[in-house]
């Protein structure tokens, strides 16, 4: 194999940097236009969009592609609407960067002041869906990134043109077009993944197994989640229509989401009130595996005796463990050893007992008397989600636009050295502004 | 080679990630006594600590190990009395843990809250200066994290003495003394560098190659910086008085740290004022590698012609590379092809070069008329300093305590589950509450 198309990856990586770092120093107002060109492009192009995305579709039938798959990969009007309506939204919304996160005075005329401030570039490696290319893209975009964009093989034809779209805006603006870079093969992952001065961030969207091959092969820093498994805990307290209610939400809302409960902990003094939570899952569809304790509390559901490797798993199907626990304490414990850090959730009307679960599980989220399918960044109000996070460092939970951002700290003087300051010297001040 | 001592190692950080799971969970007051319990400890033990630290310098000494080394390593009555007021200090200051940092309410009765959390287990790799083992250790405990704490061998007496004190203060108050542990050897970082399960955060404290060659060795996140190459631009309309104030400063007040300048940028019309701002730089004993346009502006100061890798090189000595440029553009450029993202700085009178500097430039800190030497955490009150990072995420610049948390989102409902929302459920209220 040549070394030329690795070089020549290298070349466009740092081409990414340099127009970033020109593009994400100037005004909001004016990466706002770009974005009113981004939504202008959609429309116009719209027809040219279409029909790319047959090609891709065409292809992809002839292949047999699980149905699935085909409908994320089709794009119609109404996605494309939807995709413009956000940009313009994006558009429309005040630009992030600049904004002061602190200011002190460490002295007269001597003011530091801590801003927001791109990331970077960032490298997002997504799968089937070419709606990513727009919503992230535009996303980028806001926060003065830049972005280098590498889709999958089956979405080629679509992904490239709204790629178009992303570079045309920026031309039509004066700006670099490679602030957008669209990026295809496998090989060129594996390059890009090396680029750590050229790269800030991956973002992979897709798969658990995508995201795991993707952290152990880069220096880079990823955010994700390699895997959601999430619990809820049925206490003693538990209101049993409520505690229902949430297990059939939490399992049955859409079993291959990440924020999906994988395993119902059923408090010892609750599993008098069991069988009906399990009848409500079984009504749905739903298999249960039991531990020795709760499995005779579910004859009738077609439930099963599980397995020890049940608990910890990501199922990501309408497939729920079970397992009794004699405490609280015993909850949180399993949660720990067993929890992918995701999202958990207590049904209880002990207002002690929900207060100690909110102060003691330690995970992204941690909710009481409601669904785990809350994770979600537009359910925050987060607006646009960038992803979830389950990395304790940067961003943790759903991410919105700030996992994009970073900061810059800013300092305004008159001339002053260090050395001036000191015992027989000047004294800092160090007032808090902001 | 055993494979024990790696299960015993595994088992022992295990061990941190639990006790710290209950430590972090518990009310700030709580934490507060532990940190007055050590300021108790390092006060009745000091003789005991004195003692050790005169095992390690007198073993230190036979060594024949340089002398700043050894004063480095040396404790005395002055030292041991700075780092119990800093504990006091920590332990009167407010509890960061829980704070709130935004509040919605998605809908009635349901109320998102997202607080700040212990990071979790830092592992906390320093060389000489046992001082450390407190300094960090206390900020750890402040924050309700879990600490790994590698110190150099020279100082292993003074470091155990220092570590049985955090520990000691921890058992004294009911908590798991496991939530500090010490540890020795090289073997032993490298598999707890392996160990990303139960350890978040590494920090190291020492020389660019030991950062680099953590970096490079392991998949937990590195807080730190590998290199400090600062930049002091003399730009046209630069006051010469202060060109040569700040130029000594930069260079001369502590050549060795890594915010001290490496490279001084001079606009082709700063030139003229040059020989003034090397006299100065000679006096301190600076040697001046020059490029072609600036060298013969230096004749009489010892300078001597720069070599192509003289830019982008950290000295960490009383060496300045020189190098003329025709532009503000150029030098920003420059500064973004040789630099390291640390801390640039620049003389000039003119308020719009001033500010297209403090745009552009894309590094941690970015400084108009002042030392580059202010970029540090005491410097800019942030407290106590856990780092000066030049990574861009989770923390830029300068670190404080801030560093050493993360977040959790916190929802309180009613029996909520997604599925009741939607086009023909509840609609989502998304009223910002903090």
């Amino acid at each position: 194999m040549s070394q030329q198309p690795i070089v020549d990856l290298a070349r466009r990586a740092q081409a990414v940097r340099r127009a970033q770092r020109t593009y994400g120093s100037y005004d909001g107002a004016q990466r706002s236009a770009v974005l009113w060109r981004l939504a202008q492009q959609l429309e116009e192009r719209k027809n040219e969009i279409l029909a790319a995305n047959a090609q891709d579709m065409t292809l992809a039938e002839s292949q047999d592609l699980p149905l699935p798959l085909l409908r994320r990969l089709q794009l119609d009007d109404g996605k494309l609407l939807a995709l413009r309506r956000g940009v313009e939204q994006l558009a429309a919304s005040p630009d992030p960067i600049g904004e002061v996160m602190r200011r002190t005075e460490l002295d007269e005329g001597l003011v530091l002041t801590q801003v927001k401030s791109p990331l970077g570039v960032l490298l997002i490696i997504f799968e089937s869906r070419p709606d990513a290319v727009i919503q992230i893209g535009s996303l980028a975009l806001r926060s003065g990134n830049g972005v280098i964009l590498k889709g999958g093989r089956e979405a080629s034809h679509s992904n490239r043109a709204l790629v178009s779209c992303l570079r045309q805006a920026l031309s039509y603006e004066g700006y670099d077009k490679n602030v957008v870079l669209g990026i295809e093969g496998r090989q060129a992952v594996k390059t890009l993944l090396e680029l750590d001065q050229f790269i800030d961030l991956v973002i992979p969207r897709g798969s658990g197994e995508l995201v795991r091959s993707i952290q152990s092969s880069t220096r880079i820093p990823v955010l994700g989640h390699a895997e959601g498994v999430c619990h809820l805990y049925l206490d003693a307290a538990a209101d049993p229509a409520m505690a229902a209610h949430l297990a059939v939400d939490s399992k049955c809302d859409y079993p291959a989401a990440c924020n999906a409960a994988e395993t119902l902990l059923v408090h010892v003094d609750f599993l008098a009130h069991l069988p009906a939570v399990g009848q409500a899952l079984a009504e749905r569809g739903v298999t249960l595996r039991a531990d020795a304790r709760s499995l005779p509390r579910l004859e009738g559901t077609g439930a099963v005796a599980a397995a020890a490797d049940d608990f910890g798993r990501e199922y990501g199907d309408l497939i729920l463990a079970v397992a009794t626990v004699d405490s609280l304490e015993e909850a949180i414990a399993h949660i720990h050893r067993h929890g992918s850090g995701h999202t958990e959730a207590i049904v209880t009307a002990d207002q002690l007992a929900g207060q100690r679960f909110l102060q003691q599980v330690d995970s992204a989220s941690v909710f009481v008397n409601a669904s785990t399918r809350f994770a979600d960044g537009f359910r925050y109000g987060l607006g646009a989600e960038v992803g979830i996070s389950t990395g304790r460092i940067h961003a943790r939970g759903p991410v919105g636009v700030d996992g994009l951002l970073t900061s810059r700290w800013l300092l305004r003087g008159e001339g002053q050295g260090a050395a001036d300051y000191g015992p027989q010297g000047r004294r800092f001040l160090h007032r808090q502004l902001v």
